[in-house]
């Protein structure tokens, strides 16, 4: 088991952890196999997506933000409600591929913390099999 | 392959499964590895979140609720399309990491079946790797 | 590491892979296991859900144009953020379960490729546990 360590820099924010997860996996030694990421926490997630242009990751944003409003009259006392409810949608775990000792991902793709009620400081696990 | 079988209470629910997985990992005997759930559904799903305050809960199913309304023109003809739709956004499997003989969860973190079209007796299929 | 290879026929579908994917693991003699599936795109994904009435999934595709509009002030240029918001949404990865050489599926469930930016040419990635 190993550990990833992120400050996240605002209440709502992707942070690329692509070259952490790879560093981890390198230094495993696997040459093949599955790398499993896991975030131990309820207003966080994960996402799989671009890479290159950063204004898709304000798009996600954007629209998570619109779907799930910060004030909806939710019961939830702790003010992070739609945290919640964001972190479930995205979901808080990734299987990754394993090849040639390095995780496999499209040309396009990085790997993201999705940070839903920061700035805070995140665990990601990883598991590599 | 084990099985987890669930009597879920209502037409939507959140049912708490932390302790079955946990008793079905002990069991093994398994040490490290990766617990990996599916649900074999098509209306209902997994969800991995708020184990503390059921108010989270309920606001994660207003939510769906209200961005998967009931009824809406749906072309399904069983009346359950919605709970098709929801199921589609939350998912339906799980990889859980096991540590020291027990799957390791976040403080705040429990796994639950999420039942878009109860009452039902549902199943949760695990295979513990 | 298999591919999978799926023309997708339209701007968003959702394309059956389920003999695909029972193919390639009948193919590689595992009797039990994990079959993980990775779509190394970004605005594609993968669902597992309703085989049977295929009106399901016209009112999944409906539900996630409703919720992710086409148009919508979106920053990224190139005209498609709807479909990374809604790959995100719905997930790029799969860990399906095989027991007796056979991905288990539910009596109701199919594997979907699920195309929100084509016609493209679509691979999906497979690695067996």
């Amino acid at each position: 088991m190993h550990e990833i360590h992120v400050r996240t820099p605002s209440a709502i924010a992707l942070v690329d952890i692509t070259a952490e997860v790879q560093r981890v996996v390198r230094e495993s030694g696997t040459q093949t196999g599955i790398c499993h990421l896991f975030v131990p926490h309820t207003t966080a997630g994960l996402i799989v997506n671009e890479n290159w242009d950063p204004s898709v990751r304000e798009d996600i944003i954007h629209a998570l933000n619109k779907l799930i409003p910060m004030r909806d009259n939710y019961r939830h006392r702790e003010g992070n409600a739609a945290a919640h409810i964001k972190a479930t949608l995205v979901g808080n775990s990734q299987a990754l591929l394993i090849e040639n000792g390095q995780v496999r991902l499209g040309t396009w793709q990085g790997i993201y913390l999705a940070e839903f009620d920061g700035p805070r400081h995140r665990t990601v696990w990883l598991h590599i099999v």
